[in-house]
């Protein structure tokens, strides 16, 4: 038994994790649930941080954190959770895989099967930014050796694990010389300790052309926080939906498991959201904490649903597709 | 009679621009051309800015300015010619128009018709950066209210002008509340001078999304300077090729034009690089000039050359093409 922290989010965050919970229940698996209460209701009663000291101590004590997506209020002072947490947690790592499931869901890449290895703490997303004048303001872009040198070693250590062949590595170094320089040359020097990965080296504007034009030349890919926001999304898009893509956070002592996308407030309540991308980050979860033989059968009932056209709205094309259901009738199934 | 400044570049650059010269010659362009070596040639004489005072002179004098992609050498010390031109002609706009030519050029989206108008002297690129520690670098993202103003005044400037009927802004301005916030709020703040023209705004990981994935729901697209060099790679690549693409760089008095591809060294001296990038460009440097019977007329050739099927070994597939030609065959042609 593992005992789990969750939080259900806002917009069809509920939704889809009641979905998600249901299914791996169903499917056995030994967990225990602490629910927290996160985002726009805890921002709104007047916290900028969207999380109450109690949250944060049920998180750290739990260590395995299954979190719906978050609606943070627009305007000044509101602090992302998502960013918050992976800062705080030291989640330094954050994988997506981005794979079609041609011909089940309609693609133009069939071929497809990458993972993003995203940097999760550094970058633009260290949140420093200041008024510099009346008109001209900045933000920092900041990129140190020890974070460079564990999200490319978790890269290659991964490729590794999964039996892939190959760790591609995306920078602007042409331009920025010593922040994607640094992340460039860390890659270099660790790519020679594993002589049995490939390693390549793309310039950012280039791999993202040949990333969206030709993602089947991919496998693993290692690169900076933003970058990887970006991109991410476009893989996990372009492979299928958004809405079918999960994200697993990795620190060194705690780990964070979501859905890609976000809490998308227009489609709540309405019970038509597709729960996948939690799922994918629920199955993710079940593997770090060694429940393999579950995430297996959840991925294999998943993939069956999927592959019996039972789809709901984002992913339902006709030919491809049998029937169109809700939220809850594609748990069920 | 138009006097132009025209540097050769280094890699392909010779050989496409001759092609392109010779092109617009044959068309009857009204120019006279003043030849200028900038490139790789000046940095290894140990000029760390690849061009001579001699050189900014006739670009400055001449206005307009036809430039072959150029080989920055790698390492430190050296600047990007790109960049340094830019910014010291002010050429505060980069328009980078992605069009798909369906079905002579192969490509998966058929009804592609887009332009980037990318912000072209500030964020990332205006090259601050500093060794914070040994082991902490950092760069400058900087944003100003003048540069959003004049970029994003531009674009809607353009829509209107060119009868395209919206104008779409991509940000982080969910992380980047204050630089990508600015640039978002002049956009509201401008969009309201433009009722004839449609606006919206995405947060750039689910609008690169949707840009790879439906390009053809996207008209003009205005962003800061860093998201506009990576996603007008992507948007051209997925619309046929970057082979394809060309770039006007323009300012307030002078104005450069290009190829939106780099010098590819290894395909050089073997009159094999596609011309059309630099073509394009050329054809808006005359429209710029206003000699639009002669772009026109160099527009339609190059058109029907497509269509013809006789295409360069980045372009050429069965099936869609006739016969692959090298650079100069497909200037004669
Ligand atoms: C919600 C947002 C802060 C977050 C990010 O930018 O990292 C999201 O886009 C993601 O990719 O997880
Ligand atoms: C060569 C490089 C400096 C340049 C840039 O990054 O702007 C190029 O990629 C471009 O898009 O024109």
């Amino acid at each position: 038994m593992t005992t789990i922290t969750v939080a259900k989010g806002d917009g069809i965050g509920p939704e889809i994790m009641d979905a998600t919970l249901k299914i791996i229940l169903a499917a056995g698996a030994r967990i225990e649930i602490e629910e927290i209460t996160v985002g726009e209701a805890v921002y709104l009663a007047g916290n900028t941080a969207g999380i109450t000291p109690e949250a944060w101590e049920a998180i750290r004590r739990n260590k395995i954190f299954l979190k719906a997506p978050i609606t943070t209020p627009q305007g000044g002072g509101y602090k992302s959770l998502n960013v918050t947490t992976r800062k705080f947690l030291g989640l330094y790592s954050n994988v997506r895989p981005c794979i079609s499931l041609h011909p089940f869901v309609s693609t133009k890449h069939p071929a497809m099967d990458l993972v993003i290895v995203r940097e999760n703490e550094e970058d633009l997303y260290a949140g420093i930014e200041h008024q510099q004048t009346d008109e001209v303001v900045q933000c920092l872009k900041l990129i140190s050796r020890p974070g460079c040198e564990k999200i490319i070693r978790y890269a290659f250590e991964y490729a590794r694990q999964q039996g892939r062949k190959k760790v591609t590595c995306f920078t602007k170094d042409n331009i920025m010389k010593q922040t994607d320089g640094l992340f460039h040359r860390v890659f270099d020097e660790i790519a020679t300790e594993y002589p049995d990965i490939e390693n390549e080296h793309w310039i950012i504007d280039i791999g993202a052309a040949k990333l969206a034009d030709t993602p089947q030349v991919f496998d693993v890919l290692v690169m900076p926080n933003l970058y990887g926001d970006v991109l991410s999304d476009v893989a996990a898009q372009i492979a299928g939906s958004v809405g079918l893509a999960g994200s697993a956070n990795i620190g060194e002592e705690c780990a964070m498991f979501e859905a890609i996308h976000g809490s998308a407030p227009r489609r709540a309540g309405q019970n038509m959201a597709n729960p996948s991308g939690l799922l994918q980050g629920a199955i993710m979860m079940l593997n770090h904490i060694s429940q393999t033989d579950i995430a297996e059968k959840v991925q294999n009932a998943w993939l069956k649903t999927i592959e019996d056209g039972i789809h709901t709205y984002d992913i339902f094309k006709e030919g491809t597709s049998k029937v169109q259901v809700g939220t809850s009738e594609f748990a069920d199934a």
